[in-house]
C-alpha cells in the first residue's frame, strides 16, 4: 500500500476553489481556514462534491463489480487531503459490497476527530457491515461508526432483525417512504436527511450507478472532482455515461469554472457541474 | 466560424514530443525544426498520430453519424498547427460523409506547399467525392487533391465507371486482396501504402470506428493527442471504448510519456501509446 503524503502548496490552491466551507489546511494547524472555499448551492443541502477516478473512455472498473485501481499513488494522497474537508464520505452499496472501501482519512496528522462519517446507500441492507473494514475500523477507533441509508421498511422485516447493522445504524427517519419512487430514494432526500443529522458537507465516491445518477442532477452537485489515468480499459468495462435528460438536445451536464491538475501520471480535472445543451451540427 | 490563431511557444513546445521528424515551426520560417520530434516507431511505416476530441464520458459524437463540436475554438488553432505537421490527413468514409471535412490546412502562413494530402478509406466508395469540400478546395488550391483508399476490386464494378472519383484517386496498388479480410483492410497495409507512395507522416483524425479500430493496435501508432472537453454526452453517444485485446487481462492500451495541456476550457492529453497488463484487485 503506497504511502499517503502531504499535498504541495500547489496542489492544494488547484483544489481550494472545489471544496466546501470552512475547507481546512491540516499543516497550518486546526481549524485554519483555506480561502476561496464555497457555499452549498441549496442551504437545505449539505455541500456535495462528487468524486472519481476513470480511464480515458470513461469506464470506472474493468467488469462489473470488481475493484480496479485506475489512478496512480499520487492521487492517493489527494484522496485522503480531501476525506479530510467533509463531514461525511458516501458510497453505493455495489461500492460497499464489491471493494469493502475503508472511507477513513489517512492524510498525516488525522486524529479521530477529523475521521469523515462512512455512509452507506443501501436499501436492500446487503452490505455485512460486521465483516467489513469500516466495522473494524470503527472498532479500533481508526474511523467513525459508519450509518446506512436505508429504507423505512426494511428493517422491520424478519430477515434484518438477525442483522449485525443495527449497531452503526442510524435510521435516518427523515428517508421516509415519500422519498421513495420504484425502490430507490430520491438524492434530494438522501442528502435532505444528511443534513437534518448535522453533515453540512459530503463527498460522494461511487460506484458507477450513483455516479451515473448524480451527472444527471447537476443541480444537487456542487464541485466535481474526476481523476482521468491515460489509459483505456475498453468495452465490458463499467462505464459512467450518464442517461440523458429527457430533453433530446441537452447534455446530461457540463464542467462550469473548470480547472485541471497533474498528479503524478494522472490528470485531475476538476469543476461546477451545470446542465447545458448539447453542441450539434456545428462548423469546424 | 472562428479564427485560426498561432500558437503560443507554449503551445509548441508542449506539442514538439508528439510530431513527426521534421516538424517545422511555421512561425520561424520554413523548413525550421522544432527540437525532440520523433522517429517512426516502425520505419516501414510512415509517422502516425491519432487526433480526436472527447468528452468525459469518452463520446466522439452526440449520435451516429452527427457532427457534433465538442472542442472548444482554442484547440481548433491547435488542429490547423498539427495539419501544418504531417504529410497526410486520414479519415475514415463514415467520417468524410457524415462531417464533409475540409482536412485541409488554414494555419497563418501556411501556403499550398504546406497543404497535408488528405485521405478517405471508403472501401465502398460511399462518399461523394465531387460534392464534397475537400474536391472544391482543391481545384480553388487551398488544398491537395484527395486519395481514396479502397479494395482493387471496388473501381472494377459497373456502378463505378460512373464514379466521378477517379480524377483524384490514386488506385494505392499495394493495397491488394491479400490486405484485406472479412471487407476491412489491415490497417498495416494501408499505412504501408502510403509510405510507398511517399507519405512519412500521417494524422489520422477519426472516425469513431478507425479510433476504436487504432486504439486497440499500439504498435501500429506513434503518438495520440485527444483533446478532452469538460461535458458529459451521455448515453447514446457515440463511445470510443476500443474492443479488448484477446487476453482478457490485458487494456487496450494505455499511454506512455504523456503529457498535459490546457487549450481554453478543454484539456489536451497526449502520448505514446502501448499495450498494457489491466490493473485488477489492488487495494487503495
Ligand atoms: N473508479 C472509481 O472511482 C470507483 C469508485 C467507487 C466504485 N467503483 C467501482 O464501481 C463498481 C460498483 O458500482 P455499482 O454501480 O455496482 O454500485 P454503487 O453505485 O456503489 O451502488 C449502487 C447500489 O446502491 C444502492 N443505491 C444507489 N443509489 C440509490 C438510491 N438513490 N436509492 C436507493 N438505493 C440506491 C442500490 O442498491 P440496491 O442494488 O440494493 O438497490 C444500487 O444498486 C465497483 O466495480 C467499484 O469498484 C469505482
Ligand atoms: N470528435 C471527433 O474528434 C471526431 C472526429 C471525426 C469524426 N467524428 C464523428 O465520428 C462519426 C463517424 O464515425 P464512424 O465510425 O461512423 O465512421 P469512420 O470511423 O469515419 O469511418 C468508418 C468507415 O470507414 C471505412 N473503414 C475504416 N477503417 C477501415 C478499414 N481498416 N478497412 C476498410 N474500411 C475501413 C469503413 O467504411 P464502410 O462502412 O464503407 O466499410 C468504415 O465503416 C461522426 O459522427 C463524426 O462526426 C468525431
Amino acid at each position: 500500500m503506497s504511502e499517503v503524503k502531504r499535498l504541495t502548496g500547489d496542489e492544494m490552491r488547484f483544489l481550494e476553489r472545489f471544496l466546501p466551507p470552512g475547507a481546512r489546511s491540516p499543516e497550518s494547524g486546526r481549524g485554519a481556514l483555506l480561502s476561496g472555499a464555497n457555499m452549498a448551492k441549496d442551504e437545505k443541502l449539505p455541500f456535495v462534491t462528487l468524486t472519481y477516478a476513470q480511464s480515458l473512455d470513461g469506464m470506472v472498473a474493468f467488469a462489473p463489480g470488481q475493484r480496479t485501481t485506475i489512478s496512480g499513488p499520487a492521487t492517493k494522497s489527494m484522496t485522503h487531503f480531501l476525506r479530510y474537508q467533509y463531514d461525511a464520505i458516501l458510497v453505493g452499496a455495489g461500492t460497499a459490497v464489491a471493494d469493502d472501501p475503508a472511507l477513513n482519512c489517512r492524510y498525516p496528522g488525522a486524529t479521530l476527530d477529523d475521521q469523515p462519517r462512512p455512509v452507506v446507500v443501501d436499501p436492500n441492507l446487503r452490505f455485512r457491515l460486521a465483516d467489513s473494514k469500516m466495522h473494524q475500523l470503527a472498532k479500533e477507533h481508526k474511523g467513525k461508526g459508519p450509518w446506512i441509508i436505508t429504507r423505512p421498511k426494511t428493517l422491520d422485516s424478519p430477515m434484518d432483525r438477525s442483522c449485525e447493522i443495527i449497531d452503526w445504524t442510524d435510521r435516518m427517519p427523515e428517508v421516509n417512504d415519500n422519498a421513495v419512487s420504484d425502490g430507490s430514494i430520491f438524492w434530494r432526500s438522501i442528502l435532505q436527511a444528511l443534513k437534518h443529522k448535522g453533515i453540512n458537507s459530503v463527498m460522494i465516491e461511487g460506484g458507477a450507478s450513483v455516479i451515473k445518477d448524480l451527472l444527471r442532477l447537476p443541480e444537487l452537485i456542487d464541485t466535481i472532482i474526476i481523476t482521468m489515468a491515460p489509459t483505456f480499459i475498453g468495452q465490458g468495462g463499467v462505464s459512467i455515461a450518464p442517461r440523458r435528460p429527457p430533453s433530446a438536445e441537452e447534455n446530461p451536464s457540463s464542467l462550469g469554472d473548470r480547472s485541471y491538475h497533474q498528479f503524478g501520471k494522472d490528470i485531475v480535472v476538476a469543476g461546477k457541474p451545470y446542465s447545458s445543451r448539447a453542441p450539434l451540427h456545428p462548423s469546424r
